[in-house]
């Protein structure tokens, strides 16, 4: 059976296919444009860190869309959400600067901390949508709407993730926000691919070899000193020596495949096609 | 264990049963009364056109409730979201009637394409029930609510499955939207048996056999031109007689379960008991 | 592939672990501190009604939170909301009693029936967080916001799952709902176990055997008169003492795991991590 | 100074005349259409009662639209919103039959009591269109905006008052709610003449002289029988005698002009132009 | 003319009169229970706080509810919104026990500074009506939702004028939130008489003399040290000398009416009648 | 009585100044910016595009921020929502050079015609902040709050009136939307002095003296071709001879003041501050 599979291949067989373009893999992409979406600044770092430093290696634009400022997940009782907001921004520059990033092509949504589920719908997928349409990818990484996202990850997970494969979808079609086209000359745009990390590991149909930026990794983690003790319950700007150290060992917990490191993705053409 | 099952099982046994009408099979319906509510006009086709298409031989009264006018899925630069949806509707007509679905019979509930999401909540639940209740079927078909909705189908796909499935309950019991009942006459009503189209192949439970109907469900496809190309790039009422003749022999392209055509469905009782 | 682990291992092994605290499995709990948030009055004694008695003869404090007022899902055309309101509490305060908790420790979220989905979020969290962080439970039961919930139960059972996980976590920071602290002096509070009732099969990794109490149970659910016939169709306070009989016999429809009934759950540390 | 009205003036003057077809006076109204919008049943009756009497007596055909059931209105503990939307729906029935409207002339839209500032907008402003554009009335009578409402009446007054206003203005023009058009057939329509009743006495510009229909209008009155005590605060279907002698002897209480009793409203053409 | 007397006129003199009980002036208050709705902490003193310190004087008991926890209005960059709003509540406090105000009886609705107007309706208006329902008060002192609060004081002002003005109805029929009599054993109560602060010139028809105490007015408006400067453009908790020297001299900045010094208000019977 | 002035007095006088900037007369102005939010391309120009020619002319840099594309207000039934817009856009570019406003001076903010009150709130506000915060005019010019918009134009103009005043007053303070600071480098701004157009006469307290560009005025009216008539019913890009010699003989039917062509403004400090 794979009815499923009917809708789809009708769809694109006979002419319907969203796409021509094909896109190209992460590997072996080079002088491309790839658009990462977060819903917090370090989720695209777990998720793709390795995969943005080799991008960003490999002479690609890669552009980092931030849609929450992560500004209340403290322990500290002298903390502020201003405070920690302008911490969490710090630091995820930090980080990106590790990974090869310019800070320039970071963009912040400016939602608020485990709020974005509640924030205004469609006017979020509108606002990812232009950012698509400004940016053009060639390819797209984005976290996963799976099952364990709705589990898990409720808040600002599920939400970003939903709402990433909307705008994904609407960018292509122009009627969708139209006055992005008559009033922001923005012109509509099919993403050729589509990246998930964040994917169920039963999911996972691309992996990347980071074997060379596995230790990168790690040091772009250490730049979130605020997600982390000591500075977790009573803020400090700088690491403990022997944490730091045991946080940089730590390349044996990093997952692999066929005995490399590796990052895992879901990719699928256009707006989510199998 | 079946712990969950047990749940249903007192439920059921201790006379909460939700309804003691007996759902009659697709296969052997006849002079009945079938509605099916579907996201856009062309998602009944692809998930049961064949069935719908036998209904309609059998002398049963098929009503079809549409949720969106489909109004933004083209890539031609003229179009415009008024015309689409007039384009859409003559396309869906002309669908339907190659299934034997009158006309009159087709309602259309008046929400924008990939707007469904966001329209306001409950009140999209009150409407969908009243239509229930007003035409009281013997059975009724959506879109399955399952995880692979979530996934694939977040707009108009995943609302309309589960706004549809809470209508289903909501319209068995009075004190859902009381004033249907007293303003307006709409008695409550226990819908015997549900199929849902669009499931996943390990959740299907029903196959209906459409050899007799496979062509005539392509037939039903090929109107809707607006949907394939060229037609889908710059808008042209009709086919180019080739792309026409590729699509009217891809019967192959159907799936098939033991030597014959099928279309499958998760069966269930009332809403959504196994 | 264990990417998904690999996020949490790195950040509970560097010290980012939500809770230090190690909660206590239900089975060994006594002198504590226990919550029980369900969606409607009687979810709870379904997903839980064994293991609550249980909780009460070790001499644990068990509070019950309930989400919505349950005063729809009636089939006599002669009840109103606010009657069935009022039998559904008095059923909920006797069918809970016969478990062992005490009448004061029943709270009500005040909701409707069926649109609990469609209340205000996230007020709908800073409630629940509120509760959380004013009873502090060692222990945290809820209904399990799994793909099953999605696609069984959506409206109340599946905002009810979320929303508690949400809260779970919000709980735990400060930051979130911080007026909570600031005017009511309602500290944060970290969950340190939370158990998911209404889990699927495969994703049960507890169990516990209530074969003391499986009667008890049957008996605690014969106070839902108006859930079942003949009240359902036609109200009446009381039983058919036949169908009272049916019912406490059905000790065998209850799930058993190697040879005791049982009850399953999924337990998490803090919100709901592997 | 009269810079507001330069504003208008050159709108009609230049041809943005929204309709040219002149509403007649509804003193000379005769086989006409009338449209009436009431926030509840008995708003209509204490701001147009008289009016709606001499309309229909004058051949014309009156449609009553109500936003609200008016279910929640009563001290009576035993009362519950469902048997108080049954009571209030036959009084607003004898009380318009008193008036000469046909029942069937009457529309419900289904609203609760109290909550028409919460319900979804635009969502309402839709469905006051759809009716505007299937009456297609030649006068159409409605609540007044004005301050005084604002102040006085924020739930369902202020919002039914706004809410006809815009959706007098929205059936004019297509291009609003166009799925109305290209989906029921509902073409657009511009509402020739409007007149509030609730207004201020310093905003009325036009009163219809109702003695002879005065005591009609008490008659009405008196079949609310539950807005009144004993029925108030514990209701029963009829009148105590003396009591019903007083209300009918009320007369003295309406207002007067010149001598004349008169209700009075504010005139406008089109939507609210002056 | 008077139609829109003649609408309260039938009402009152039919037996619909919301209340019996006779609200007793402000002036001649002793041993009663007043409730003081404030959109921020300091608008009920402006508006109200000689009057809330003479009924203090003369043993009434009086409750302070504010909507906002003003937690925006400082220019100071090193401020939080944690901060202003911990500030904040303590400059309150030390406000009100200038007054005579116990501090247990403030309480704090929980909502941020200027977001008012888009807190979740009617959720707001079922909390006040809780706290009315709870407090019972003798009279109600609240924000004028008049035609100035639209126009000036849009977010915040205006919401917690219409807000409180729903509540008060609302608390008075026991249908309007019915799970608060169901659930929470709160009973419907009908306020006696409303004071509305705020009011215009034009509007006012109740005047405290407030001579006694409008030196302690200035005092307690002194305590609200972060909303003055210089601790509004950098935050320090004291006054610098000659500032708080020149707000107590200022007593001949108060209004006066016939030689007194007043406070005015718009007195109204239940909710609004005039 | 001046208890309002009060209020403001004690503010002004003890340092809760907002504004120690003192605002330049519109007369006045050269070398400045100038911010005019108008809800539809044209309500600026009805109600200061006299003024603004002269803000241009004294070579103040001009900018245009409008709220909605003005897509709906066609009687063409030819006419689709993209079109139109597309027609608005190019009338309102064209209007606003004979104005002297570079076209690069305008901003379109994308909302539909008549949705702006449900555009999703506080986002529109927060939207306006930022742009109030970008440009930081010397002087603001936007639509007036008061009764009359209520009542005369709620949808669209009501709420870009309140908006727009909502803005002015969180742009000040940088805890209101503090990501803007924060994430966008846009710091707090006071708007030093606003002007409101379409104030009622008794409200109106500034006159700009337009007598040497009321004839200009009238030029760039004409440029709205799809506004008047024969447009209005079937759209053609231009005028018909007769008509616009019409439109630009109507000097006469402008507002005079003292024998000479007139704005009218409410001119207010800060945030309407009287």
């Amino acid at each position: 059976m794979k009815q499923l599979a009917l809708v789809f291949t009708l769809i694109l067989l006979l002419g319907a296919a969203r796409s021509s373009a094909q896109g190209t893999d992460l590997d072996s992409m080079t002088g491309k444009t790839v658009l990462v979406f977060t819903p917090h600044p370090d989720d695209e770092l777990f998720g793709a860190g390795g995969t943005i430093a080799l991008l960003n290696q490999r002479h690609n634009k890669v552009y980092i869309v931030i849609y929450t400022n992560d500004d209340k997940g403290s322990y500290d009782p002298e903390m502020s959400s201003q405070k920690l907001a302008r911490i969490r921004k710090a630091e995820e520059e930090a980080s990106e600067t590790v990974l090869g990033t310019p800070i320039e092509n970071i963009q912040w949504m400016g939602y608020d901390d485990g709020m974005l589920e509640y924030a205004p719908q469609p006017k979020l997928v509108e606002e990812a949508t232009a950012i698509i349409r400004r940016i053009r990818p060639d390819a797209l990484l984005t976290i996963d709407p799976g099952e364990w996202v709705a589990r898990w990850h409720k808040t600002d997970h599920r939400m970003a993730a939903l709402n990433t494969l909307d705008a994904v979808r609407a960018a292509e079609f122009w009627l969708y926000f139209p006055n992005q086209c008559l009033e922001q000359h923005l012109e509509p745009y099919a993403v050729p691919i589509t990246y998930f990390y964040y994917t169920l590991p039963q999911d996972a149909n691309y992996w990347v070899n980071i074997d060379s930026v596995a230790q990168l990794k790690l040091e772009a983690l250490s730049k979130h000193v605020s997600q982390f003790e000591p500075a977790m319950h009573k803020y400090r700007p700088d690491w403990d020596p022997s944490d730091l150290a045991r946080l940089k060992g730590m390349m044996s917990h990093q997952p692999k495949k066929d005995g490399h490191y590796v990052e895992a993705f879901r990719k699928a053409k256009s707006f989510n096609e199998m």
